[in-house]
């Protein structure tokens, strides 16, 4: 299986240089269990889900603890059937779902969302899971991890640390669509918007 | 059919506020056309895919003539099994594909594009169709239509004119995959990036 995501950091500061150079060091702890391209538009990085997802999670959350509004857009995808098996993308979590039931899943899930560390990053994601067939029981589990905050159109809306919003997006990943299936998320992530009430 | 976009503007300035203010007015030609309500974190638009993909144009093309750095994200989505009917969203490209061959879209959306307008604007696009049954006829229409700079993983790479990029777009939403299907897209636009080479 192929595993991994596009990411791209937007921060709305005249100084979005400085705050993307050093939001990378975030980076550095992953290095050697991720493959990371970067060019003019965003970063590759392909790998397991655990580094992955803690990955862009450090990522955003370095960026989201400075004072400047500042999004993330992230393109998740695993199982894409026009690339090739990569050894380093292993997944036991995914390797285990094919055996277990939808609510034993949403289960799983609950747990693993209640164990997430506290960033110190409060954040609100916009995520998009677009397989439909096993949708409903991602979104009773959205409902239920205490980062939901309303429905919208076309995608879902977590709020709270980056801790535990980014252990939902993971476990939204993983657990919910065929295990040996093309599933992806969407997801843009928010900090600091002076929008917000 | 239901059929609209999340779209969300990311001016990379300390002046964001006023970026975004002043290219929302590009969309006043459109208000009587389309749905749009905005929240903090993103834009909903719904309607026919005429003057919702010129409306998404024209806010990006407005942003991207100034100085600064710019990207905008957009989920687009058609034919949702888990939204309603919309008549204002009633679209004839996509009515008349239900009847052609994969040939015969690639062809029309290739003189479609020829047929855009300048609207003196460069920008780079990440584009991304999940369809995957016909997605390397869409490639192959990407690779064709004078704005394809090279596949990345999980998306293809349009730069350009806002006009024929965004005609791009248009024509990959509409004639690829099924008429009746649920199709999404999710696209990264970016102007004035200084690590453009």
């Amino acid at each position: 299986m192929f595993i991994g995501a596009q990411v791209s950091l937007y921060p709305m500061t005249s100084d979005f240089v400085g705050v993307i150079t050093s939001g990378l060091a975030a980076l550095t702890p992953y290095q050697d269990k991720l493959r990371v391209e970067t060019d003019d538009i965003s970063t590759l990085m392909v790998g397991a889900p655990d580094p992955l997802i803690d990955a862009i999670r450090d990522l955003f959350a370095a960026t989201a603890r400075r004072p400047d509004h500042v999004t993330m857009h992230v393109t998740l995808s695993r199982g894409c059937p026009g690339e090739p098996d990569d050894p380093s993308c292993r997944c036991d979590t995914l390797a285990r779902a094919q055996d277990q039931s939808l609510e034993d899943r949403k289960s799983l899930a609950l747990a693993a969302v209640r164990a997430a560390p506290d960033l110190e990053a409060t954040i609100d994601v916009l995520g998009q899971d677009r397989h439909m067939d096993e949708i409903y029981g991602c979104i009773d589990f959205l409902k239920a991890s205490g980062t939901f905050v309303k429905p919208k159109n076309f995608c879902t809306r977590p709020r709270g640390d980056a801790g535990v919003v980014f252990e939902t997006v993971r476990q939204a990943f993983l657990r919910f669509g065929p295990a040996e299936g093309h599933v992806t998320i969407d997801l843009t992530a928010s900090a600091n918007s002076p929008s917000l009430g």
